[in-house]
């Protein structure tokens, strides 16, 4: 699996964690689009508020979802390599990581 | 502004708190749709995990923003009319709402 | 049930929606508070990581539950009076109901 | 750093990637504790609900706060250090942070 590169890098469409299950990843999205597809539908019928919010949830589940695996492969291989790697990367990939957690936590 | 039905209601189209909104509504779904799209895009182009991330979590806080204002108008309508109606239908419309908010936080 | 006052009201403690069932909240509090006291614990403990993580996310969760249950009786009691009440007081108790929820999902 | 040892491990109060900011991470703590009395005593003295609801929000916040540093020096750490070994004790390291962090999502 080629190191990952930060966005400061050359814009090096180098393979990362989630490059192998691709596909996988891209069913997931564009399932999640078709929700909000579904959202759109709700409200242009008229529906039951509550309904569209209970559906609204499962949107959000479903991304988060999704960001928790694209997170575990990160974790697999950006940040274990550059701990096998050596040097102060390391703390650079870990700090990274965490703040985009932050981020989720805070979505 | 017709009071609201809950999904074992006719399916009556009736107006919701939302429905004078619409159009608003309905663009910022369009919206969010198209961040999907965007995050498909990153997948292929094999955009570096972290990035993709942010913009899971700038999805989310959209989708979150549109369920707030949903809320925010069901709470003012459906909910506030059934308090002036009287009886005991405002105990329904309360529990109600309070647990699609239960499963936001959870989502 | 008092109508509810905001902050800038005369300091006045009216009973508000959670009142009735004080001893119930501050029950659950205590035992939030317990929880945070056993984290305490675990810290001192050297507890393993993930496992500190677990019981923070079972305090989070408990906290959750005291703020809707809290929310439920805001909204049967402080906004519905507001509606039966008539004027605009009750755009004010949706929007800073709805304000509250969102700083929940923040959080 | 010792390596971490999971629940199943010997009680072996190995120190963490926590323990060396052991007297931070309980200062935080206690500053927690004190806001959840800080609560019991606004519900004692029947403070207006909403205000109650925004301290709950910044005792989440200060939870997510502790957890997202311990997460932190977990994968600096615990995480790092088996990257290192090799071997698959990695892959059970981060499938383990990444629920640790699904958790946290959903409380």
């Amino acid at each position: 699996m080629g190191a990952c590169h930060g966005q400061d890098a050359p814009a090096h469409p180098g393979p990362h964690g989630y490059s192998h299950d691709k596909e996988a990843h891209l069913k997931r999205l564009r399932r999640i689009e078709g929700q909000i597809r579904g959202l759109q539908r709700m409200v242009e019928e008229d529906v039951y508020c509550i309904d569209i919010l209970t559906q609204v949830s499962a949107g959000t589940k479903a991304l988060q979802s999704f960001a928790l695996q694209l997170l575990q492969e990160h974790l697999r291989h950006c940040v274990a390599d550059a701990a096998v790697k050596g040097g102060d990367e390391i703390d650079a990939k870990v700090a990274e990581a965490t703040a985009a957690v932050a981020r989720l936590l805070r979505s």
